[in-house]
């Protein structure tokens, strides 16, 4: 029987998906590219493994109603909000705690919500592998390390090391280190290298052993933590996230704790990865038509090309148009360059300073 | 006193400006280019000498209720709905008799109601001259002539010929032809001729002096509209019309009526003018920004340049995108080239052709 818990971390604002994603319908609660909200479809990837009722979630406090009523399977208590996001290494810190005292003995695997991955089946036997390595070697923390296909800048990848074993079929190395976001040319040596994989934000371990790494390199965060999760159940909990956690570190899991172990894993997974980071990821998510247009939504094509269509409680409707991102929403609509990442994050930065702060 | 009565045509549907014109709420029913819609503004621009009072407008039976809440100083009997569109000859020739029932002695001006024309002073004391040349030729129909600014090919053409007179100080002349829609070459020198001007739909006459000419050149439309018109105001108005109206013979007013006429006059209208045809037409009604962009409505352009943008109920943002038509409305956004005129009409029949009828 599997002691495998999960954490989700479901915090993020989501910019880049303006104007389907706002302040009040961030990206993770958003079906991108599929039919359920990605934070959903997560949350069912993990459940034949892991069940809502080992799930943990940590989201922003305003969406916590929203978080609960999109996963009834998972405890509502186990869904906690942060009065303010403070990175990944309280939010992950905190999970952890609380999945301790759910049961001593659990092995968590940690990840972001709004990402997709597939195939399903092949993900969960590597989540089953990571538990037995940690079972092999309870005081490490693992990453999971997604295989590159090509030689990406955005991401910070991982150099495995030495095989310490292998897990249900799956070899498991010593973490050698993290490499920070590269240029291309370093980017594409990493590639040639073969032995480097993307760092998605997933990792596994035993609560235990993450406190442990916290009270080593975070000593002040462990603490605070500590009491926090002490307090969980109780009627002053929210009072006291609402005091303490504001206070904490704004750091990420990765300086703050990962990069400073010297006993990590990494476990390779082969799967098909997609962080959904811009609009122009539905081009990788969806089939495009005969004429490289991907559409969500109802929308209508007449002779446009390579278009990116998603249409969110109404039509689009284009007509000889080519290479263009087109977004309705009831309220408002985007158009912009397909190959214009930053185009949205601009418009939403101008929203704000215009003070039109009701789009966003 | 003035005697003048207006007739306004609004019966049309105005696919062109989908999305925004719906077969619920047509174009003469949008402010297209302005703040008032095109029909008000209409009636409005005639107020100050022929007031809501003398106002007639005939329109889709469907519409009725909208117009008649739209202009609410026209009396409500005096918004008739045609229970199907039969062309501007039955509506103007039934629209006529209504007036004359009104006031024996009026004299009409008919318009259709989705124009743009500025100045509206000049407009209107060209109006009181057409009155006065009226008085002077009581038997005559008076065509006004719209001075053209560049060789169209979408407009048919008035030739005029000697000068009859001066009233108000406008010379009124016979008109000597109706030119159909010219080629290319035809409408250059049409215009180098001088003595040619757009017809645009404008016309003024005495009611008798009409209802003759209808006798005339369409005896048995002339008789039911006398029929129909007698029974204005009656229990039976509606049910006549129904029954009547779907029988009349579908043809224009110039086809059937003004192009036989040989005591025709026409009047020189040197106004700003614009029939408010297609999206484009914006650029030509609204005040551009120093990148060529014209916008109605809310919205966020970012490096992108001549685009035509119209943003009802919600915001349209742009950024790094040239010469497009960006049009949203709550439940639909169209995207299509600038210079695609025909891009609109095509995909109102996509629509229709693949069932989206909710859009239409």
């Amino acid at each position: 029987m599997s002691r495998l818990f999960a954490i989700l971390m479901a915090g993020g604002s989501g910019t880049r998906f303006w104007p389907a994603s706002r302040r009040s319908r961030p990206k993770q609660l958003l079906p991108l590219g599929g039919d359920l909200p990605l934070l959903a479809a997560t949350s069912r990837r993990l459940s034949p493994i892991v069940p809502g009722s080992r799930q943990v979630v940590i989201t922003n406090l305003e969406y916590v109603d929203a978080v609960r009523e999109m996963l009834p399977e998972v405890p509502p208590e186990q869904v906690v909000g942060e009065p303010e996001g403070r990175d990944t290494a309280p939010a992950i810190g905190l999970a952890a705690r609380l999945v301790e005292r759910l049961d001593a003995d659990a092995i968590c695997v940690a990840m972001p919500s709004d990402h997709v991955i597939r195939p399903e089946g092949l993900f969960r036997e590597h989540l089953l592998a990571a538990e037995l390595a940690l079972e092999a070697h309870p005081a490490s923390v693992l990453v999971f390390g997604i295989e590159p296909d090509h030689p990406a800048t955005g991401y910070g990848y991982l150099r495995r090391g030495a095989a310490v074993g292998e897990y249900a079929g799956r070899a498991v190395h010593r973490l050698e280190a993290f490499v920070e976001k590269p240029d291309r040319a370093t980017a594409e040596s990493l590639l040639r290298q073969g032995d480097h994989s993307w760092n998605a934000g997933l990792f596994a371990f035993r609560p235990a052993a993450l406190a442990a790494a916290y009270e080593r390199l975070l000593p002040e965060m462990a603490s605070a933590l500590a009491g926090l999760a002490e307090a969980w159940g109780r009627d002053d909990f929210e009072a006291r996230m609402a005091a303490v956690f504001p206070t904490l570190r704004r750091i990420s899991i990765d300086y703050g704790v990962m990069e400073h172990l010297d006993d990590a894993l990494v476990l390779p997974l082969p799967v098909e990865w997609d962080d959904v980071g811009s609009w122009t990821a539905l081009r990788r998510l969806l089939e495009a038509d005969e004429r490289g247009n991907v559409v969500e939504g109802e929308a209508l094509l007449l002779g446009s090309s390579g278009c990116v269509v998603s249409a969110r409680g109404g039509l689009v409707a284009l007509r000889g148009v080519d290479d263009l991102i087109v977004v309705h929403t009831p309220d408002a609509t985007l158009v912009c360059r397909r190959d214009d990442d930053q185009g949205v994050k601009d418009l939403v930065e101008a929203l704000r300073a215009k003070g039109l702060l009701s789009y966003l």
